[in-house]
């Protein structure tokens, strides 16, 4: 660790520690003014990239505990919440889909319909993305199934990564994809490990999110930006490659490299389709969406379409399920104690008088903007979101609305930095794209999608939800 | 999979299904019996080797919860249980021991002292395996520190696997060293994964178990199990090379070719010696063990102790995790619904009139003979000790006595068979062993371990339990 990360950290731990020794403000529970000192710390050390979440987070929960601030029974209720071991099996069944192959073949397929312009390779490319999100949680699987089919492409219209030549094609075909995942993300409950998340906040104060409608809410603002974002990304970085006559072969040939349906693809097919039309039924037909994903995980295990090794390279999986569970669980105990009506007040003080459409942008703005510091979107969203959500409610903006805005947002602005969230990785570090372009560019597909949201978004919120 | 396999895999939920269709016996919850159906499925599944036991524990938890025996917050509830999260945590803290070279210096260090015949040699693994096993929850991972050690020696001994020479020195320490860890797994309430869900199911029945309660229990029969033993089977063994002068010269060269301790390894030793402490202590000072060891892992990671990148290799612990907590979680829901109660009475039944004391040892050979059908210590703890007590105490026989021994049982039968244990695959394999000779010593030093617990054990139990 360096000179300057042990000094942040000291800084941290201290400024931490002398909180929670300050005197919980008059009509606070001691308890969780406590909380709040801890959580500020742990949210810090994720925001100053000091340590990895997962240390922030084991740090944070352990200390919670011996203090005596909230009992073991409390800080560890969140690993048997059913939505977080959705997260976690339907994480680990992505596995299937990568591995089986079906992925790629799936992009490739649409790419052999659509890929004779670089425009509709985007395109493709997206709509892809937009179909198999609904049942695939990780948005960094998905960005690495699409990755080597680009590259594939890009090389072949000689466009390489780290030369000139990376302006033909490839920085804008890797733009366009990274952008169109955070679309993606957007339209399915299941599509993003943090969705899940978001939708049991909301529930807190009311929002009652289903599969069915998370999926209507987002359908309208995400396919017009989905429409817009690559045709603008499209005129502003000027590909000088703009007719792609080869891609639609090279897709034929790599359809017929692949050969036939293999046995594990159809089973993966026929496993994920069940189960997400389980789910899109679960709140109707009363399933219990965690034991379809685990029956379908057995029955992928079953098959072989999950290799049976494959628990052994799941280690990631065991990461995000600990930092998870403890953030979320740090952030509703401490809106369980009181602390989020008790600022939602304070803060609603200051904001008192404006419209509450006024404060509804405002806070909008603010959660996107916030996200420049945030290097993962579920951290962001578990440290930020219920505070949003208070404060808004208070100042009397329905709860639907904001409920709806923050859940996309936490979507829509992945690719305003570099490191705004593990699915730009590959993109990022594809070679094709500089990190200033991606905040650029990024920037720029951030502002779009945000303005579409907070205007026809927000007008087909009031509509159907 | 093989026909035979896909034959025995329909026949099992052919018959659970039937089984659950059958109407429940009077006086029993038709839930209780439901549950039974599924978990006899789930049993039979682990026991035959159909499938790996995370796909039964998968398939079991689906299927309780889909045809709504269980709710889903019942069917989960395991994950967020403390003693499984400090299995969890523990088992992924061992990587710091393992990889930081502070197990193998230990084993190292303590053969430089003992190491010059090969009755010294084997005493002095056991020895450091008692020592070190107490912040050592996988029994595996022991297995993998001294494996290396051991087999470095045979080899300079001129013992080689596989080859008539392994009789000289090779076969003799690799079934000690495998017998050993079956009595330092019994020794400590952390040594091994399932000895927490063995405490947590003596709760229920009013036993309580703490780390010292444990390890005071537990003292007498290990030590005197681990003074016979290794002198037994060197009696019986006959091993070829019954001096060996150059092993404590050889520790020495490798303690020389390790250098100082490093900075990791001084970590680690710091770390792990104040979280036994601390888990010593925490019945006395209220501390919660599993935040104790969030702490501890989080310094490690802190320290670098723990790999930067070492959650990547953690997908084993997750896939414990899920199978241990869901497997648990049927095997408690089943005694809650009333099942155990039930079964416990009609079995009494049978055994009306003979005496506990009878009862008792019946009971006792019969879970460790049953070892011989499960290849997993902690899925046959899971499965049967709840059933085995519940018959005990409504036959009379005193809860901590059959406690303790059943407890320490789960331990002391794992070099029953080959694959009686996971500890046991490396010795197994390692060549200086044949299958038939496991079967045959193995057999010999479980028989040897039972009969010393179940003499001076239970006089022992009796006095301090």
């Amino acid at each position: 660790m360096g000179r300057r990360r042990a000094l942040r950290l000291a800084l941290i731990l201290f400024g931490s520690t002398a909180l929670y020794f300050v005197p919980a403000p008059a009509g606070l529970d001691p308890r969780a003014w406590s909380l709040f000192a801890i959580f500020l710390g742990v949210i810090a050390l994720v925001v100053a990239s000091v340590v990895p979440i997962v240390l922030a987070a084991l740090l944070g929960t352990a200390a919670a505990v011996l203090t005596g601030t909230l009992t073991g029974k409390e800080a560890y209720a969140g690993f048997s919440e059913d939505f977080i071991l959705l997260i976690v099996s339907a994480f680990v069944i992505s596995r299937a889909m990568l591995e089986s192959g079906l992925g790629a073949r799936i992009a490739w397929f649409i790419i052999r319909r659509l890929g004779k312009s670089t425009l509709g390779l985007a395109y493709s490319v997206l709509l892809t993305d937009l179909l198999i999100a609904s049942a695939f949680p990780s948005n960094t699987a998905r960005s690495s199934i699409f990755f080597p089919v680009l590259k594939a492409i890009c090389v072949s219209q000689g466009s390489l990564p780290g030369e000139p030549s990376r302006l033909r094609l490839g920085r804008y075909l890797m733009m366009s994809s990274m952008a169109g995942i955070s679309l993606s993300s957007a339209l399915w409950l299941t599509a993003m490990a943090g969705n899940l998340g978001g939708a049991k906040i909301a529930s807190e104060h009311g929002v009652h999110v289903t599969f069915g409608s998370w999926a209507l809410a987002a359908s309208v603002p995400v396919l017009a930006c989905a429409a817009l974002v690559p045709w603008l990304l499209f005129r502003v970085m000027k590909p000088e490659v703009q007719h792609t006559p080869d891609a639609p072969e090279q897709a034929r040939a790599a359809l017929a490299a692949l050969g036939p349906m293999k046995r594990l693809e159809i089973i993966t097919l026929v496993v994920f389709t069940v189960m997400v039309a389980l789910w899109a039924l679960s709140s109707v037909w009363k399933l219990d969406r965690t034991a379809v994903a685990f029956l379908g995980l057995a029955v992928l295990l079953l098959t072989g379409a999950y290799p049976r090794d494959g628990f052994k390279r799941e280690g990631e999986a065991l990461e995000i399920w600990l930092w998870f569970a403890l953030l979320y669980t740090l952030s509703t105990q401490l809106n369980t104690l009181g602390f989020m009506r008790w600022l939602g007040g304070g803060v609603s003080a200051g904001t008192a008088g404006l419209p509450p459409p006024v404060v509804y942008v405002l806070l909008t703005l603010a959660y996107v903007a916030i996200h420049y510091f945030f290097v993962s979107q579920s951290a962001h969203l578990l440290a930020l979101a219920g505070v949003f959500l208070q404060v808004a409610v208070t100042a009397g903006v329905a709860p639907a609305l904001i409920s709806y805005q923050l859940l996309f947002a936490t979507n829509y602005f992945s690719c305003l930095t570099p490191q705004g969230s593990s699915a730009n990785v590959l993109f990022v570090g594809s070679g094709y794209l500089t990190t200033s372009e991606v905040y650029r560019f990024g920037g720029l597909v951030t502002a779009v999608n945000t303005a579409v949201f907070l205007t026809l978004g927000s007008a087909w919120f009031l509509l159907v939800a």
